[in-house]
């Protein structure tokens, strides 16, 4: 039986939030450890931000927690169109998606593409890149592939 | 600093659901591995479960999926009072909250009830017992501890 990722360690959840600071510090309370410094995704010139099919200048801050084998990763987007901002309007504050390391993206975004499981969001950051897929139907929840580079 | 929990280690993600024997199915296919067999919770005398502080004839079936270092659990509820069938009621399919191994459920339940997270629901199975705490205001996930008697 073939694994479509390649993988089944989940090494990130992500949460969407109103308000990073805030939220991280009530985190950082209740798991007894220091808040998270937030960072701030970058601009489209760097991180090629595609959503939907259209680039897309929005950005997110991030604050990454240590919980144990995998991070929860908290996100606070801006008022721009992306997957955080639709998922956050829709739903409000909760689980956005489960991460997964895996190697070699685009071959990944088109086997997940042809079992009807469309990519909703992507973009590059330093060392690495990410893909948003619409996992939803099937998984019950949005996936993100992270791919780093060596 | 202080963990209220004593542990930042999460174990499980549990994902409520319609139809558990699609669901494993799909998740089988895509990870590659065999179909859970999905267990039923135990009935309310061995179960002795309680939601919202009255006792609850509601029961569940659950599937296991190993995924690295910790598992996602698929929870198809029945129709009566409990925190599944209201999040599903309420949220649709999707995550429900991620769940920690922790020591001493009585005095964590206290704690966590001093610190505004009230208990939800609890039940025991063989070998130990569960306690879903209302912590959605705070970490935007709902948190289910388990104790495993030794």
């Amino acid at each position: 039986m073939k694994n479509l990722l390649g993988t089944n360690v989940i090494t990130q959840i992500g949460i969407l939030v109103h308000d990073i600071e805030k939220t991280s510090q009530v985190y950082a309370d209740f798991f007894g450890v220091d808040k998270p410094e937030a960072i701030v995704t970058d601009t489209i010139e760097k991180a090629q931000t595609e959503y939907r099919g259209e680039p897309s200048v929005a950005r997110a801050k991030l604050a990454f927690l240590d919980m144990g084998s995998l991070q929860i990763e908290l996100i606070e987007p801006d008022e721009n169109p992306s997957t955080w901002r639709e998922h956050l309007d829709q739903h409000g504050e909760g689980v956005h998606h489960i991460a997964f390391q895996i190697e070699g993206m685009k071959e990944k975004i088109q086997v997940l593409e042809r079992a009807n499981m469309p990519l909703v969001q992507k973009g590059e950051y330093e060392g690495g890149r990410y893909a948003y897929i619409d996992s939803v139907k099937d998984l019950k929840v949005m996936i993100e592939l992270l791919e780093n580079d060596k």
